[in-house]
């Protein structure tokens, strides 16, 4: 249960006190030239302490290792497969917590769903898993964007009670939230830091936006594209909540507020285009997706997701030990205040790995 | 692409008009009495002309037919199909609709991704493809039910601005939106009616409680419980959003204002209670399911999704035809002004295939 | 367990006592015209009752009913379904084998792995589910044909020490028990008479040459083109040994008498073949059907199934009961002397379900 | 298509000239105690230059190195990751050979399959991919053997003429060819040191043992276990055929002669052996396994593969260069003059990962 996908598939792996974290990825077309850089450089959108708001622990995630790749810098058609280092751990006294069920964690479960459980890192729980899906997206997003020009990007939508409105993709990497709205960011961040400073942490939501999406994915009944995007993003430990295009706050509106005809569009007068009916059936509503009987049209996929606070905060808790026992606890190390900014590049890599996994689907047709 | 699950899984299939739409159903453990009423009962649950806000079509889903089953009784290991006969169909004249590309509707994208459609009638991506769902339900629930005591319950939680805010179960299905609260289901079904003599439909939420759950469901990385269910959500074409717990109204909060403590049951007091932990972990917030490190604890698993308006009202459109010239277009036949109430049983039986797919898996393991 | 396959894929199901056994067949590309007369046609090749020395049971397999399939002729990109109704039944008596466990029958097993079985009828261990595989062959036949002209040619190789030596596809299908040798036919068709009129059934070998094979099938590792034909032959109940090119009985050759050069390939002299790499590498000797590395070249591929004696004769034998005393047990009905003419379509389904798969996974990757 | 099986599943990755070959163990229940000297030993048994008539080719492959594994050395439900790493290259000169299609090698297909081939060695296509499935082997051999004292031995059967009749099990590891019977051994050995000085290969027939398989394992239709352990062999490079029980040499005895009856047993008279059917279906015979319906019974399970010689001889030979000239050609490095020896670890490796999977699949349903 440790591999995703149908044609293009990813297999991962860790435990927290072992050599190495993964990912073996298996499909992708043979004879792609494939650019090392975009894996630093992915990674490093993902690392910890990258801003005064995400966590301090130090991970070197950029000193990946290749374990099996291309040869003459091309994709030879076999699996791929990438390892990251873990970092010497210092001989950190974990007694204290060795026997402490934290809450909102997994101590509790794994004691019981396997018998045993590695008491000195999350291993299969922690986020930290998410380093091996990021890797196999510095290689799809490179893929379909020089096949198909697909861009992918996400970016935080909502903090509180602050939301990006004008989004400007050339802002995100700007900023340390990683929001798409220069209006709003620095709200934002004042906002974060006042609740970091709380010893707390705080949730929000994340956009995300498939730019020029291949026309004609999806399958009609198990396999739509908005049901694998849904099942991808809640495979994300932080993530609680999907929506396709606008939902959960529009669920009011009947179907004629929300009807779209392919007549609205303004791109109907031209000749020209009515020889070409990917852009005819452009529509400036666009609120879910154009996706019609759940096929893709090649407009941009738009869906939201819902991530939760940190469970990891800075204040003294009550938990039980594995006797039951109540006890004391407090988290010692550095969280992060608000992870959206380390999850946005996670979110795109779940997307990339499933959009090009529907391309090759429908290429097996042909 | 048109089979679900890993250990328990469906094949379903349909094509309009030819005889018979159905479901294989395989993995079910042999030796298990199985009570053919329930398959009955659950088809009527979901099919049309229950009441005078949904459609007036009529299909005789309850006339199912078995092609393999049970010996004595009782499961024998092998698969299951059941199959719901095709009404004969009036001689209808399609001609019509043959060259419209519908807005809202397949008609579009089946032409190009498949270069072939069946015009008369919307197959793989009708909501008629639920029926098979729901046959596979009917048998998944009697087993979960007998073998692990759980329950399954769906209900309307809001449509328009009202919201079923005192739930209870015994009243779902004295009303015909099935919702859940007296109180606020008359006013509901008024508004719904309203609706639908303007010729419009409108959708909502819908919220399932998966009762006594089994507990150390859900694989540690992609196959999640959440990410299992919200897959499964999503594959239903009515639905566009899937949150876990409450969520996108509730992303402003900290997790101060969201931590849950083991110490904060009111069972902790009780000896008794110590010894069982599955008792003890009982916490009177729940907000998402008290799924520890995205593994089940036995506590109720709280989910809500957001359906869409059906896209067929009455009320003159305009489209285009397939030679890209805008036409006047008019759906004649009667439709679901709110079809939430026969979603409610599709809820319910995705979730349980899920539910009993894990039930599985765990078995395995062991 | 009862899908086969990653893209094109069979699902099949049937116990006896009910309605129908069938098949889902899924991943067939779309817009592609059937020939219903194929299914017919490839039925009647696998039914009993053909001939004097196959079994007498009757059958009417070639009244398969359509539960979905085409839109005017042609292939929707959606499931087909098929299914043949089972025979009404004679009021059989079935008390004297309820309680028996049968020699070399599933009677023992299925009561002790499930806890249940139907003594009315072999159900999943019964050949009879091979009619599903047919249909689906039926289908994958003409596509394969049409497309690539690839053409699947089985015949009965060797039974007792007659052996088909001198290859004549013509006229497999003139005689019943569908060898390619006119002059040894004769000879083996007295001595499986001889066989019958002794009570006593016999096996052999069958051979099936796939030419016209596409190039470049085959994954490198786990899914190689010979490991996945071994797969799907040995999952027909009477096929008990598989072997690609000639190898169990030339298994003391060194490999100097074994080995294949390019250089041998007569077409070496031409200009044209040099521009034509597929032809070039044709060799007399094809001895495992020039599949390099395990990758498919476009030259026949050539392989034998050995098949076991049906199980059911005509003697009185020994066996127990459920209580596990000795009785004495009689087969009634009459039984297949030699099934080999009938198991060569099964043969030659089993291999265009894996060639046409392995084609569309290719497609894929492109 | 790198990954193979249900539940027990492994992922393999290599490519020559990267950093190591290594393997994904998926699905080993938790909580089981593994061993790791089992891995360098099993290793060891497969590596070359193991004596005078394998390669002489140096691989250290017992330095393998741990990624993912265990909890205070118990498995913890969560993937096992072994990578063996690549020996320092020398700077060897593939100038030669780097536009040559080696025959019978996968230089020619791998070229037009993926449009890209890493000359400089075998890659997917090496026998060498076979020391990830190795490893697999010494864990799943382990928990079979602790908890089901379930024993796999393979050994060679035949080499030329030479056939092992007496088999002693504990002379296997006795002998280089890894045969069984002490009577032949020396022959067998001499036979191949002369075609070993002849710069020729051999290959033979390698026989399995399962011993005290578990009972009622196998899927009814396409995953027989007869079925999935022919697809495990033949994804073996070297092997061409499979036989499950004597057959293809016993290919000519009717059902008389091959019959086995429950009643033949020698242990029917005791009245404590009808009390446990396990032991009361033995039969002297044991032609198949026992295998009723194609599920086993906990029978010994018996098959014999065909085994190729190894394509790499000492002898000049021709073929043909990229552009299709006829060419010279030498193979300059060692090789195995009977490869035989070093596939008896990885016939056993596919048969414990086939039976291990088998069992957690039955688990599944219980």
């Amino acid at each position: 249960m440790n591999t995703h996908g149908t044609i293009f598939k990813i297999t991962t792996f860790w435990e927290s006190h072992w050599g190495a974290l993964g990912v073996v990825i298996d499909g992708l077309p043979s004879n792609f030239e494939i650019d090392l850089a975009n894996i630093a450089h992915e990674l490093g959108r993902r690392k910890p302490w990258q801003s005064a708001i995400t966590t301090a622990r130090k991970e070197n995630d950029e000193n990946f290792e290749i374990l099996s790749w291309v040869f003459e810098g091309k994709s030879t058609g076999h699996p791929i497969t990438i390892i990251v280092r873990n970092e010497d751990q210092k001989s950190q006294d974990y007694e204290n917590i060795k026997d402490i069920y934290r809450p909102n964690h997994a101590d509790l479960t794994y004691d019981l769903k396997y018998g045993i459980r590695d008491y000195r890192g999350g291993g299969r729980s922690s986020g930290r898993e998410t380093v091996s899906r990021v890797i196999a997206w510095a290689i799809a997003k490179q893929y379909l964007k020089e096949k198909f020009w697909v861009e992918i990007k996400a970016f935080t939508k909502q903090v509180g009670e602050y939301k990006a409105e004008n989004v400007n993709y050339d802002f995100i990497e700007k900023n340390i939230l990683r929001t798409a709205d220069e209006g709003v960011a620095q709200k934002m961040i004042e906002y974060v830091e006042k609740i970091k400073n709380d010893g707390d942490s705080i949730g929000g939501i994340i956009e995300c936006h498939i730019k020029n999406s291949p026309s004609w994915l999806g399958e009609p009944v198990f396999d739509k594209v908005k049901a694998r995007l849904a099942w991808s993003m809640l495979s994300i430990g932080w993530v609680l909540g999907f929506e396709y295009g606008a939902w959960f706050d529009t669920v009011h509106l009947t179907w004629k507020m929300y009807n779209e005809w392919f007549i609205s569009s303004p791109l109907l007068q031209g000749e020209e285009n009515k020889k070409n009916k990917k852009d005819f059936i452009h529509s400036p509503h666009n609120k879910y997706g154009w996706i019609l009987g759940w096929i893709t049209t090649g407009e941009d996929i738009i869906f939201r997701v819902a991530v939760k606070p940190t469970s990891s905060i800075y204040c003294p808790q009550k938990t039980v030990d594995k006797y039951w026992n109540e006890v004391d606890f407090k988290i010692e190390w550095r969280h992060d205040a608000c992870i959206l900014p380390r999850v946005v590049p996670v979110i795109e890599a779940m997307s990339a790995i499933d959009i090009l996994d529907f391309v090759l689907i429908n290429n097996a047709k042909k």
